[in-house]
Formats: structure tokens, sequence, C-alpha cells
């Protein structure tokens, strides 16, 4: 593969996630819609395996690893969906995982992964470099590092979400308008638009991300890569990179029309319609696609629309919050 | 059709379904089947059009009326998941439509029912007697009475859930060995049963129950329909039939191995594991198979089974008590 990933990339990842991770479905929000007056489609990827997309482009990255390499093992970092996913794919194909992640990630994203089989590293992550922490296991102990967003292989199989979006909306009669995704390093989106923009020209790709962490809104408007301020904060515990990627921003400025941020009002009121109208559970960062085209920062009006719901790894504390919200 | 349904019937409804109820996904439960030591399937008809199951048989009902009978309505008395099934079959075809309903349904249920269209009539479950009212009204305004269960269509149409668990695990490599559904009046699990022995004649087909209101699990064991002592009380507002329809225990007397009940505790307990491992949002009276099966009641090891999580339609201050259960 090219360092760059290619539309050819995603249907090859495709293959190689064949009977592997869930097709998930494509579901009409026939109430939502309604409201918007559009005709709104749901990628309920909180259905996937380990409860978000994370799955597809960890198996597409491990299963190529070699004998020698499944035997050593991978070691990733990550606030809790990553990690899942890397754990859950390197117990499938028989290779050790460690994993470092955040001492305050949700408890229910710890527990799982270690109950697929990753042995959990933690870190202060507002006095430690997580990637500093990564490389410095993998040199120790001769693992594979497997980035959260920023490598052509996970890239590509986020991307066969996006693919099965485009081929369930045809199944269903459909072309959309308008594709919306949510955007931490951006690997997500990016594999989508690959899928998208290949099947669709004309169809326009966003990505969504929380206020005060938009850095891939601010990059697209300035041009070039600009990071986070650190210290913001967002509930969205699954969208906090520090800054868009290499490889995904050289992906995601070509093919995105624009980064939407949202604020943490607009997820858990997001959070609450997919409980209440497509019985979905969405964590914080899962639902800022959702939150972007519920709080009318994009113009629907009359289009057919599709967004992706991420993840579903939220815990119920949180869950609470979002019950209560407007 | 002959009064009582056949599979062929069930295949006739899907053909009728086809295009308008979501073809819902049968997904793999890949941790409480680790849990369980079983392969687990869970078909989520929460995703269905309403969010429960009801659309298939009342859109198999209602579509099948002539131009004059659409023309003027139809009436349904229901809790409300029938309610809004029957709102929104009728609203497609263009027919109005009154839903008898408890004054203490759930409101998400009482709100969605009129958001679909539906004229919601209210009475007082303890003093009132709902076919009455419904019967009443059918006479008095010429509308035809769609029955939440008891009636040749209804069963036909929600078999087809069971028709495509059938085609759905055939296509993910699976054979169920066990199929569990919810039973309030029969339907569900009755035309579930119809397709799922057709098709896996060795298959063990259950019902499940509220603990209380576990008619169909007595009527089996006795042979004969009998009640319900109408004060028993049970969270699950989706399965307060009086007792097995006529038609439905024809069909269930033959194709069920039994019905299983279940408490409020295990049901709430199903509800948050559904939350925490699936991401779905089930209402109590859709977890009962759920919690047949993680409660112990059915013997699953080494078996392949699937169970159908029938409805969502859940008020959040309930949701909340289940997200606080153990």
């Amino acid at each position: 593969m090219t360092q760059i990933p290619t539309y050819a990339d995603v249907q090859d990842a495709a293959k190689q996630l064949k009977g592997m991770a869930v097709r998930t479905p494509l579901v009409e929000a026939h109430v939502m819609g309604a409201a918007l007056g559009c005709r709104l489609f749901v990628k309920p990827e909180v259905l996937q395996r380990t409860g978000s997309f994370k799955f597809r482009g960890a198996y597409n990255r491990i299963s190529r690893l070699d004998g020698a390499e499944r035997k050593r093992g991978v070691v990733a970092y990550s606030s809790g969906n990553h990690a899942q996913g890397v754990a859950a794919a390197a117990t499938l194909v028989g290779a050790p995982s460690v994993i470092v992640m955040p001492s305050d990630a949700p408890a229910i994203k710890v527990a799982n992964t270690k109950a697929l089989g990753g042995e959990v590293v933690p870190y202060d992550r507002f006095k430690e470099n997580r990637e500093e922490i990564g490389q410095r296991i993998a040199s120790e102990r001769g693992l594979t590092l497997v980035k959260p967003y920023d490598d052509p292989y996970v890239i590509a199989g986020q991307g066969t979400a996006g693919l099965e979006l485009v081929e369930q909306a045809k199944e269903l009669g459909a072309a959309p308008d308008i594709v919306v995704s949510p955007c931490g390093g951006g690997g997500l989106v990016a594999g989508c638009a690959l899928a998208v923009k290949e099947n669709l020209p004309n169809a326009t790709v966003y990505g969504a991300e929380p206020a005060g962490l938009d850095d891939t809104a601010r990059s697209l408007s300035f041009g070039q890569r600009v990071a986070n301020n650190p210290k913001n904060t967002t509930i969205c515990d699954a969208l906090m990179a520090p800054m868009p990627g290499e490889i995904t921003f050289e992906v995601n400025r070509k093919l995105l029309k624009a980064a939407i941020a949202v604020t943490d009002d607009e997820v858990l009121s997001a959070m609450k319609r997919a409980f209440l109208d497509l019985k979905l559970v969405v964590e914080p960062g899962g639902a800022v696609a959702l939150a972007a085209v519920l709080s009318g920062k994009i113009d629907v009006k009359g289009k057919t629309v599709a967004v992706v719901c991420s993840g579903g790894n939220v815990d119920p504390a949180m869950f609470e919050r979002a019950l209560k919200a407007p």
C-alpha cells in the first residue's frame, strides 16, 4: 500500500474484513428525517464488534502482520475505542496486545479492553505523553505499534464503513447528497470520504468534531495542520487527538468540504434523540455527526443525508446525563 | 388466508412488507455469548420502523384493506407498540387511525402514536375494557378493527422477523438450535415459530414472558388457554395481554417447547446488558427473551441461540432504573 491510502485500499480492506467485522446496517431515521425535512440515514457503528468502528482499522492493520510479528504482539495508545479494537483484533489473530490508556478513561472502555485480552498500561494524560510511552514499550518489548489513525491500513479499514454506507444506500434506493462522520484524528472520515467520493462524486462530506477541539475545521480553513489548545476539554473522550494526522489531513484536505464543531450540550441532545428515536446507545464522540445535523449547522432541507454514529461505549452515568438533556 | 396462518402466509407477508419494513440486522453478541458459553445472536426489532416489530403485522393487515375501508379508517387498542405500528401503517396507506390507549401508557408511546398520525383515545385500564371500547368505536364510525395479535395477517406479518432471522443466520454461517421471542398475546412468537420450524425443524422455540403474567407458560402446560390474574403487575407494559389469543395459542401449542417467565429484576438487568454490550435501547417487554437466556433459565451451553429484542419504546425514567440494575 502506498503511504496515502486510495479507494483501492478501502476495497482491499473490505475483503480482509469480510466475515470478521459486522456489516452494520444503514437505518433510515424516519422521525428525525421528517422533522428536519430531509431523508436521513444513520450508520450505527455502535453495533460493530467492540462497540465502535475502530475494530475495522485495527483488524485491517494487525491481520497483515507476519507470524513473527504476531508472536511478539502489538502496542497501541487510545482513550478506549481503538484500545478495544486492537485488543479484539490481536486476540483474533493470536497476538498479545498492550494498550496505553489514560487513567481517567471511561470505566467501560478499560474493562472491555481487558476482557478482550488487552494488557492495560495506564498513564496520566495531563503529565505524560502517550505517543512516547507507546514508542518506548514498542522498542523495549519488540512490539508493533498500531497507530490510532495515521496509518494507511487503519484509514482504509475505517473506510469500509463508508463503503458499506454507499452500497446499503443504493440497496435502499437512495444516493446521499451529504455524508457526515465524526472526526478526531481523522481516520474514519478520511476512509469514508475515499469511499463516498469515488462512488458519489457530487456528494458533500463533512467531518464533525467537538467545539474547542476543532483542529480539523481550523486546519482545513488554514490550509495546513494546526493543533488544539491542550487545555480545552470536551465530554467526547473519543475525539481528543491533539491535531490532524499527517496522512489523514492529506486525504481530508482534498475530500472534505469542511468540519463542523458542536458543543457538549448539542452532543447530549443528539444522544437523547438517538435514544428516543433510533433506540441506539451512542457515546458522546459517536454522536457529533448526528449533533451537527440536528443542530441545524448543516443545511439538509430536501437532501438525502447519511451520518455515521461511530461508537457506543459510554458509562451509565454519562448516559443518564444525556437522558436529562432537553 | 385461512384462519390459522401458515408458513406460506409468512412468506406472503414478507413480499407485502418489502421496502416498507426495515430488514433489521441479526447481530452477533460476542461478549455475552462468550460469557454464556454459546454462540448468541440478537434480532433487534428496536430498529424497526416505530421502534418495535408491531409495524410488520399492522402493515400486513392494513395494506390489505380495499379503497373504501382505507377511506373510513382503522381502530386499534394497545398499550403503545401496536398503537404506533397501526398509526404508521395507516398513515402510509392514507387511512385515518384511532388508537385506544391506557391513560398510564409510557409517555413516549402516546407522543409517538400522535406524531405518526393516530387519534389517541385514552381509557382507564383498571376500570374499562379496551376490547369493548375498540369494538364500539369500530361500529359507531365504520372503522376496521386491527387486533393486536389474534389475526392471521398480523401473526404472519410478525413472523417476517423470524423469517429474516433464519435467512440472516444462514448468511452468517449459523443455524440456531434455540430461538427465544417475547410473548404477550403470542403473535410475534407464533409468527416466528412458523418461520423457524419450517426452515430449522430441529430448532427449539421458546416464548418469554413476565413472571405473574405467564399465561402462555401455564396454558402450554395445561393444554388449554388460561388467563392471568388481572391484579398482577409488571414493568413490561407491552406484555400485559389478559390471556393467549385463540389463533396464536393454536399455533404456539404445536410449535413452542415452553414459555419462560422472568422477573422484573431479571428484565432490568437484561436491559442494562443490552446497553453495555449491544448498545441497544430495549424496553422492558422487549428484553424478556434476552433475560430468559441471561438468567440461565434456558440451557444454552454449546448451542447456537437467537433472541428477538422486540421493542425499544421506553421512557428515560425507566431506562435510568435499568442503568442502576446489577
